[in-house]
């Protein structure tokens, strides 16, 4: 029988049962009190201890409730065996282990990843620790379904500003991500719809509406992004569309086409256009085009939007604007959900936007991008097996259409057995549907956001030495 | 034609084309420029300013674009009237305002508001700054998709000392609340389940599952919760429940019955028990009651929890354990996902209950909660017109059963006018089902997990002036 000389200490917060069933369960977790030894009886401890026999009672059935000990009638109470019980630290082979870290890469062509050396983190502490060591209880409680106020105001100013969007703050949904918020949208909209998108396209996007029990309808993506002729011929009630930069492919919707699809939209009810404006901050050329929201008279477009591009996908902020008819149905299916953005987090991005952080940051960028955007095309333009790009001029990524014979996949494939990850064009196409474009198999994605002038040299010459085959 | 001084400053971070765009702007939106004045032209603006010519258009274009200027072919630049364009602040009228104020009511009963004044505030902002100025980049590269690893580590760690869960990190999926988490699993089982649910219940899940096309059948909650034999008679594969006490009928299911649910699920493929234990943390009678996950050997509980209840529910965190044989399904469909919760977020609540704060923490709330509970228990007992309460010892509401002949809801919407507002227990039956308890119509729901003892007292002797029609 193990001896259990407790150090018990009644002026602790913490009541003598749990100091007793603490240490009994630490020891049998480290194997102090080994696999099927006696425990003293309660009688016993209660008088060793100089506690009530109660006290040790509550400290027994918790053990026992928890599997740390057993107890046999009229024996007494052993130490259970534990080694098949508890799985944490050792899960060597955990089920959704963490993804593979990016660093099994050298460098990575991503579309997704940021250059945040610029990010003004001693403002963003600033502003965090200021809200953290405001009132206590307002940290605490529930905040408001939508998002908070402060920064859907916040939001529906900036997004006046830049991007021409036309709404009150009470048209617009804060929520965790895009994904998310599409996941809300389905349910405003309702089951069963069906969904045109432009293919390849932005990929998370089809998996949730589909995910929802849309059926899905692609149309390859053309020069200009997709057409309401093209969507005259089907019975799609709903479009997804990225009119100021079309994800993969970079194309930008002219003006009478996306008069055409707001025309298509008003033609009947119940259609409707998703705007996803993930990017559009970052446009070199040119002037900036305003969101296709900006131009709806009908309430047709809904508008989503993201902090991920601007400032960082591990913030997860996203925005929609409903139209305003929308309104009641949102609140109807989606009124009892609690934002899923905490409200803290809500309130520093808040406080970023309204203090100008956020353009002063965004000018940064744009002015960085740009000449990251300049340096990549200016490198790949001297490539000889460079046959076409395009996706210029705005965003974080090129697309390079390759002049050899070698298909886009090949040449993604060998460039990973060198510790360079690049993206196949065809990556992005939706599950079971096919470009009808030749050059979609031919063509690479070259993200360049988080890239060095240095790393994209050494990733083009690895790219020359597969593709003219003298890797 | 207005004078435009503007003061530039080419030392600004801020590009000139921008100065002249801001002060044009901002004097349109102030009225300083007022509609159809005209604006000078660029080559004027340009020598007046020293700038370049283009410079100067580049304003213009921006200002253009976003309709505060307007042009007229050979004749120049007018300001817009933009009364009618920018809706921000003076949104009265707003779509989705902020939800009506607690204020409103002087007293409020609820289920869901937690007690913050022990929270340790200077510990949480102490490990939110710590982790805030920790190295940079890492603050925002993007997360894990299923949450990161070290509070799915941490969460493992809890749930098995505190719940008896069996689980390792790699199950665990982490969201931003319970609904969100809802919304994916039922992504995972796929459409049209068929789902039973008791009566009364926590109709947030019950509208999740509705709103994800699942069909939701409905049994009038019993003494002890959900019963297999219940459901041998119906088609249902999937079964919600709140085994360790029921919400809001506070019961606990007894052991016996969770087995033969265990029995229930695995006798056939494709059955599967979500088992919420929303607030199994405050207990303040009997042993602590583990969960059904603990218990189950085929892989077919689902767990979920919240830090809602335990911490609050403006942190929007909530975890899913999944069942082994479900994570493939789970990377399969919802695997593209990315987290909902910030990554700072997840690494705060991580130290906290590394750290030891949050067991201390819940261990000084059990005791607030449970001298709240004795307070309001022996109050509630002295009143002649309490027929019956039940939901004792457990959580953070009662439920009364009025002797008078007054329905509850009429009690509720008296005490409404009086400024208190206390809940009916038919507020929580699932719409469209009825609750074959007669009893039903005459219980109230009281939550006192906020509420002072004064505040108990003035609801109390409110309710008594309504039943007795003393009022």
């Amino acid at each position: 029988m193990p001896e259990l000389m407790i150090p018990l200490d009644s002026s602790l917060t913490k009541p003598l049962y749990e100091q007793i069933y603490d240490y009994i369960r630490m020891n049998i977790a480290d194997g102090k009190i080994s696999h099927g030894e006696k425990l003293p009886s309660t009688r016993f401890l209660s008088a060793h201890l100089q506690v009530s026999r109660s006290t040790v009672a509550v400290a027994y059935d918790q053990l026992l409730s928890e599997g740390y000990i057993e107890s046999a009638p009229c024996r007494g109470y052993y130490a259970s065996d534990i080694s098949g019980l508890y799985l944490g630290e050792e899960a060597a082979s955990a089920a959704l282990p963490p993804p593979i870290p990016a660093e099994r890469y050298r460098i990575v062509f991503s579309p997704d990843e940021n250059e945040f050396s610029c990010f003004p983190y001693a403002a963003w502490r600033k502003i965090s620790r200021d809200i953290l060591s405001q009132d206590d209880a307002s940290l605490l409680t529930a905040g408001e379904t939508a998002g908070e106020w402060e920064l859907r105001e916040a939001i529906c100013r900036y997004l006046y500003r830049a991007r021409g969007v036309s709404c009150r703050p009470g048209q617009i949904v804060i929520g965790a991500g895009n994904e998310y918020l599409l996941l809300l949208l389905a349910q405003v909209l309702g089951p069963g719809k069906r969904v045109a998108m432009e293919n390849p396209t932005y990929l998370k996007a089809y998996r949730t509406l589909s995910n929802m029990g849309y059926r899905m309808l692609t149309f390859p993506a053309g020069k200009n992004g997709i057409e309401a002729e093209q969507l005259q011929q089907t019975d799609a009630e709903i479009v997804y569309t990225m009119p100021s930069h079309q994800f993969p492919m970079g194309t930008v919707m002219p003006l009478k086409q996306r008069l055409k699809l707001l025309q298509w939209a008003a033609a009947k009810t119940g259609r409707y256009i998703i705007e996803d404006d993930h990017d559009s901050e970052f446009r070199y050329k040119g002037k900036p085009i305003p969101s296709l929201q900006g131009s709806d008279t009908h309430g047709t477009v809904i508008y989503i939007g993201t902090f991920s591009k601007s400032i960082s996908p591990a913030i997860r902020v996203s925005y929609m604007v409903l139209p305003k008819p929308q309104i009641a149905a949102y609140q109807k299916s989606c009124g009892f959900y609690a934002s899923t953005v905490p409200k803290e987090q809500q309130r520093v991005l808040a406080a970023f936007l309204n203090d100008g952080y956020f353009e002063r940051y965004l000018n940064k960028m744009r002015r960085i991008y740009k000449a990251k955007h300049d340096s990549f095309l200016a490198l790949l333009k001297k490539e000889a097996w460079v046959k076409h790009i395009y996706g210029d001029y705005a965003g974080v990524h090129l697309l390079v259409e390759l002049g050899a014979a070698m298909d886009a996949r090949e040449v993604v494939r060998q460039a990973k057995k060198q510790g360079i990850r690049i993206y196949a064009l065809e990556e992005y196409l939706a599950p079971g549907a096919k470009a009808n474009r030749p050059d979609v198999g031919k063509t690479l994605l070259l993200g360049y956001g988080a890239l060095q002038e240095a790393q994209m040299k050494e990733g083009i010459a690895c790219i020359r030495r597969i593709v003219t085959g003298t890797a």
